[in-house]
This record gives structure tokens, sequence and C-alpha cells, in this order.
């Protein structure tokens, strides 16, 4: 598969390196059914160390995963109208059960509101039972019919979508909040991917949604990824499910309710945000491999004793808890096998060959910045776990200073569709809050409003759009 | 929900029983679509329990996980004869996306030896690609017609399915035992119960293997439950896939391959075997709580000693890797909190009242017995790790005692029919191997054989079913 490196620049075609970088760092492979994908190890990897961060955070904060069916009868979709129309058009629909058609056609989630929510009417008594905090890890399906993009779009993808079920409309705020803040943790801090966080404008909104809320990013090709969301869905779903408790005060109130998700496509962003000519660069915390060991092999007694010593090596990292590969395969050069690790990403690379034998040493190498450093043997647990670390915040250093370099603020409509159409990226523009403006922006240049962020700052100019007073400055951005 | 407890007796109404415990126990409910579950935390946990165990083995010996999409083209379904004529009576299928009708329908997954195999032939080229071991953990849809039975009989479930490719018949036959001993011990050791191992008769072989090996046990009602099974798939897929390699040898050589998965059914045999007229008991191992502490509260002082007291316990329990939940919730009795926990399972109850704080005690109740025992201060960490391991064999040799008493050997097909219809159970029987006497049994008696185990006895009489030369002993019984 992989004989041969990425053929081509990420600045020359940056579409053509990502579909590269994928497919040989064997990341995903497109499936034989169209509009479908294959995680391979190493992403499914990132994708476990993904749940297990999201799974610890949310578990010490008394959610608690479940699972619930995939099929969602038609009549459930069609009782939120707005989800409804939201979800209708790109729903896959079962027709058929063996040779007998089904009396209802029966909907593959897109979405697990409506189906979970039946459920809370019934399981939902008293306030004794609030909150109720649930979480699921599944697949979904979204009937995609734009050109398949591996990670970021395909008909079916895999997530965790978060409910929960709350007394009041403060404790509902509260928790789409934390979910927020949970995802920027683990997208800055695992992924090292750097996000902008704020409010969706109602036209972007999750559909039935009373808000939602958002962390997006900017990708190397200036177009905006969204990586998360966690909604507030006010009383909208309890009052069409019926989901009611019995307070305190012995009165029926509505439930307040939330929900939140991340999908598989935060390992596109991964791959597209870090990898460089050579390939993947693998954040350290999320890195399935965090070093490689290649032994310099020469025949005759030198070759064993540096086989025993990168034994040695690799058994004192386990030891420590960093993930290691000792690659001593024979069969291939170690040319051949420092390519093969720098197209996957592998953090550090370490060399043993017979003159560092001799000096007591290794070469450590950073796929970050390709630095090569010697490192004497006492040193090299210590320096191994310095220098994941170190890569780990470089890696969010350097992701931070081109997303500030990519966010631009306009004066003017005339601006505003320069920096659209020449160099993409954030653009920071006041608004009046008129969706009729961000409608026709949306029609003229293809960018619409990621975030109303909730760091706010004033506007300094009337609306770029209608000249009218302006509100607020919005994010805005094409995007994925 | 659970404001009563269990109403019917195990031993009075086995099915009734097994429906009140799962549905009152919080374990699962029926989903508001026909054949549906859905399964609810309590469950859900004991389910991360055996993916973390699961995972864990298979992760040391080298097999990855991944993800295959779950919609199959009906043509890959249909190139191995025996495994779609297997199939294609329960799949569901995808006959539209959005609002157009699809070209070709799509099913969605029963199992994903078609669609995996059809990419291992494009990933495979050399023996160096050899053995490829991977793993996924899904969702799977079998559009079952006959009754639904919460965790055994459901149109959805999830499970894990492991498919290996091997340069020899060797190399696959040892992997089909590998993961059929990881299976014994995964279901022995952790979840208690007990199983016969063997191979199943060409009748009961997964549709597209050479032979299946099976865990068969059996449960309270005498029916036989299949707890997993490890396929040997020789090449009839690789052949029909083309899944082939370049040996060292320089020729083409086609590739050896093995499946082999368990499913959330295994939750549904852990209740059956050992809940009692209580509710459920959890096996230690898998519980998602080991602990729960009740303290006996009073107005005044002591109730604010015997808070702090049980806050410490939690803790020092806790910081011991020990799961725990203190319910001091004021709003329920002591007596209601100690039948909410044994329909729970919860294997040890602490309780602290005003006299054990006097003596410098507390009181330790085991589920599995009943049997309470002060304990003093000092030793509860000990004596609580110590009572789960006990508690846990003492549940495996509670169950092995009843699997043996349900373990009956007949000489004649007298016999045999007697103990079908009155006592049920594994039923040892000499065969002649003639599937003619298998199916005419089966239609006469609805006994199938279960296994041919690989401890192997003599038989001691002719066939059971013709008075032929017998060739072996086979395990019959009526299955779920």
């Amino acid at each position: 598969m992989s004989d041969t490196g990425v053929t081509v620049k990420k600045t020359d075609d940056f579409n053509e390196w990502y579909v590269e970088v994928v497919l040989k760092a064997e990341l995903a492979d497109y499936a034989p059914v169209k509009g479908c994908m294959i995680i391979r190890p190493d992403a499914y990897a990132v994708w476990e160390k993904i749940q297990e961060v999201i799974n610890q955070k949310i578990k010490a904060t008394g959610h608690r995963n479940v699972y619930f069916p995939m099929f969602i009868p038609e009549a459930f979709l069609k009782k939120e109208a707005e989800h409804f129309e939201g979800f209708t058009p790109e729903v896959a629909w079962i027709t058929q059960g063996g040779d007998t058609p089904l009396d209802e056609k029966l909907a593959v989630r897109p979405t697990s509101e409506t189906i979970m929510y039946s459920m809370f009417s019934k399981w939902i008594r008293s306030w004794r039972d609030l909150p109720l905090k649930i979480n699921q890890w599944c697949n979904i399906v979204r009937w995609e019919t734009k050109a398949t993009k591996l990670f970021l779009r395909t008909r079916e993808f895999l997530w965790q979508e978060g409910h929960t079920v709350h007394a009041t409309a403060i404790d509902a705020e509260a928790e789409v909040m934390y979910a927020l803040n949970m995802y920027k943790d683990v997208i800055e801090n695992y992924l090292a991917i750097p996000v902008v966080v704020g409010i969706k404008s109602e036209s972007e909104k999750f559909a039935g949604a009373l808000y939602t809320t958002a962390l997006e990013s900017i990708m190397p090709d200036g177009k905006a990824l969204q990586m998360g969301t966690s909604h507030n869905l006010g009383q909208h779903f309890a009052k069409v499910f019926d989901v009611k408790y019995i307070g305190e005060d012995k009165q029926d109130h509505y439930v307040w309710q939330t929900s939140w998700g991340v999908t598989t496509r935060l390992i596109g962003a991964m791959i597209m945000v870090h990898g460089d000519d050579k390939g993947l660069i693998m954040p350290p915390k999320v890195a399935p491999i965090q070093v490689v060991i290649v032994p310099i092999l020469f025949k005759g007694l030198e070759a064993k004793a540096i086989a025993t010593k990168t034994k040695e090596i690799e058994q004192s990292l386990k030891a420590r808890g960093i993930t290691v590969i000792l690659d001593d395969r024979s069969e291939y050069t170690p040319g051949w096998k420092f390519h093969q690790w720098e197209l996957k990403g592998i953090p550090i690379r370490i060399e043993l060959g017979p003159r560092d034998l001799k000096a007591g040493q290794v070469v450590m190498v950073r796929r970050d910045t390709g630095v090569k450093t010697p490192v004497i043997e006492v040193d090299i647990q210590a320096t191994v776990e310095n220098l994941l670390q170190e890569i780990q915040d470089n890696m969010l250093a350097k992701a931070k200073a081109i997303l500030s370099d990519k966010t631009i603020t306009v004066q003017n409509y005339g601006e505003f569709k320069q920096v659209v159409e020449c160099k993409g990226g954030f653009i920071k523009a006041a608004w009046c809050g008129d969706p009729e403006c961000e409608a026709k922006t949306k029609n003229e240049t293809g960018a619409t409003i990621r975030v109303r962020p909730f760091q706010r700052e004033e506007p300094t100019s009337s609306c770029v759009f209608c000249g009218k007073e302006a509100k607020e400055i919005v994010y805005f951005a094409r995007s994925y």
C-alpha cells in the first residue's frame, strides 16, 4: 500500500494531499458501498483514545452510557416539525425485513432525540428522577448526496450523543456549557486543535433546539470545520413527547433538555491541521504509538548488542506507560522504516546504530520539527516523557498561531468578499442581527455565520452587509 | 419504576421472573420499535466491562479494532451461496435514501464477513501482510420474527466480531482455539457462567464456515444458550472474494480465515443464571457497583457521626479501586434501600447504625448468600476484597453444580425423550454421526446437537436414535 510516500505537497493541492495521507498512512479507505468509509486500526485507535477521555470525563460528572435502537419509526421523527424537516431529506429508510415489506418504514437514526425522549416520558416521574444524564456511542446515518470526504462527509459515521434532562432552565443551560467546555478541553488539549466557541445563528442551529452552541476551527485550506455541538433543547421536545415530572411542589412541570455530540470527523480535523508533506503528525496524547525504535542493523556481534539494547529501551519505556514499537524487521531498510513511520506520524523516533552504541547514546528525532538530538542512555526515559509533552504543546501553539493568522476582521463588504475569495479563514464582521443579511451573504459568497462568539467584542463599524447599526461581531467562513 | 420488587418466583414462572428482573432492575426496556430493546445504564456498564476485558486480551495478542460500514450491497451477500441462504431471510433492507429509491438495495449487516473480505483482497499482497487480525464492536441486525426476548432475541443487538487472516490452515486452527479459550475465560471467570465447548454439527454451523466451535451453557429453565462462537472459515470466503497472498515461495496462495463473536446476550445469560427471587445478582468482576453503603440514620449527633464514618469508608474503598455507592438519600428508608440494591444485585451491602458505631464495626451482607457478618473497622477493606473474590468463586461453583446436575447421559431414545420433556438440560447421547438422526430428533423433540464436545468420551451404547454403531457422545438440548 504505502510503498511510496505522499506525492503531493500540502500547500500545492490540499484536497489531494489529504486523500493521499489518509489512504497511504492507512487511516481509512473507501468502502465498496457508495458514500461509506472504513476506519482502519491506526485511526480507530485515535477514536478509542477520544472515547476513553470523554468517557472518563462524563462518567466522573454522573453521566452513564446506554444503547438505544437505531431504528426510528417515521411517526416519531414527525412529532417535532423543525426536527423532521431538518433531517428527513437525508434519512436512509428501511422498508423491508426479510421478504416482508414493513407496515411503517423505519429511519436509520440520523440522531436519537425522538426515540430516546419517547422513553424519557415513561421513565421520568418525579423530581427524584432528575437530572437524567445519559450518553450513547454509536453509528449514525445521514444520506449525503455531496461528494464523499473521508472522515468529514460519509453516509455513515460514528459519534457520541449526550442527552440530559433537567428540572430547570438554569440546570439545562449549565449542562450545555459543561459539555461545550468538556469538548474544548478534549479538542485543544488532546487533539491540539484550537477552537472558537459560541452560539449558532438561528439558521444554523440544530433542528428542534432552542439554541445551539458550537466549537469551530479553521482547516489549512481556509474552510471552517464544525468540531462539535452542544444544544439547549429548551422544552421543545418535552412538550412534544410529554416529558414531565412532579416537582417537590406536587405540580407537573415540563423538563428542560440538552443534547451534544462529537463525531469521527475529529480525526479528519487532526489529520488536516497537523499533517505535513511527509504525512501525518499524531498529537502524542492520542497517538496509538508514541515512540518507534529503529535499530540500525549490521551483521556480526554489534548487531546483537544493538538488538539487546533496543529491546531494553523498549521495555523501559513500556514500563513507564509509553506506547512503543520496536521495528526490528529485517526485510526493510532503516531508511524505508523512517519514511514509513514519518508517514504514520509517530511523534518520536529513536535510532540506535553502532556509533551510538559505542557512545552510550541514542538519536531521538521529533516528528513535528524533524530535530535530531543525541540522548545519553540514562536520560532516555525522562527525555521521551518531556519531549512528548513538548511536542503536544508545540503542536497546539503552532495551530493557534495559524488560526490567529487565519482570523481577519473586515470593515466592509468589499473587504469581506475579498478575504472569502483570496484567503479564507474566519472573517470577523459586524452584523446587525438580521437573518436577511446572513442569507444574502451566504448566497453571494458561500460564507455562513459559524459562531456568534462567547468572547464578545464591540462592533467598530456598522453592519458590514447592510450598513445598519451592528449588534455584534460574528465569525463567518466557508465551511465543510 | 421499581417501587415494588420481583413478584414472581424464579422456580414458579421462569420467563415471567426474567422479564420482571430485567425491567424492575432497570437493565433494559422494550423499545417503541417492534422487536427492539433499550440497554439501560446498569446493563450497558456490564457490556463495557466485557468490552474492556476482551479488548485487553485481544490487543495483547496483536488484534486491532476497526470500523466497517453497516451497509452491505446485496451482491456481496450473494457471493458465498451458503452464507446468503443462511442470512437473507432475516436481513433488514434499506431501499431508499432521502426521497430517492436506491439502485441496489442494501442489507443492514447481519455479520460483516462479506464487506470486510472484499477489502482484505485489496489490502493483502504478500506474506508480510499476514496474519491480519482485526476486531469490530458494533450493532447487528437480524430481522427476527419470533417473540422478542430482552437481551436474547431482538432485531438489533450489539456484538464484537473478530476476523483474522492467516497464511496456513494450522495458523487459522490455532486462532479459532485462541478465540474460543479467550471467551471461555471471560464467560467463566468474569460472568461466572460455566460452559461446555466443542464443535457444532454440520447443520448448526455458521453459514459459510468450514466448521464452527461454540461455547454452550444451560439456563435454569433447562434450555441451552449459545454463549459465543468461533468459526474456521477455511478458504471458502478467500476463494469467493479472491483473498490471496504471494508467499515467500513467490507463488499465489489463498488465505485461511477465522471469525468469532460474542453478543449482548451474555448479559441475559448472566441475569438468568445468577438471579434469585429478590432480583439480580451481579458477579463482582463485572458489577458496575460492587459495594453499597447504607447508613442507618437517626436524628441528632449520632446521625452526623454515622454520616462521617460512612463517607470515610466510601473513600477508603474507592482508594482501593473498588466501585462503591454511598446511599445517603434521606427520602428513602433503609429497608427500601436494602430491597432496591438487592434487586439490582450489588454484591456487598455495608450497613452502619448507631449500635455498630458504638461497637466500632459495620455489618456486611453478601448478596449471593444473604449472610450477614459484623466486621470491625480496621478489617473493612481487606474483608471487602476477600469477599468479592469469594462471591465470584461461589457464584461460579454454584453454577457449575447446577450445570452438572442438568447434564444427563441417556442410553436410549425413550430416556432421551423423557429427559427432554421433563427435565431439560444437556442430554449426552451416543450418536452415529448421521445428519438424518439429528434431523429426525429435532423434528420429534425440538432438541438439537449443541456441541460435539472437545472433551471426548467413548460411547457406551450404540446410536441412541437409530441403533447403528455410535461414533461419539454429543450434547443435545432444546435451545434459545
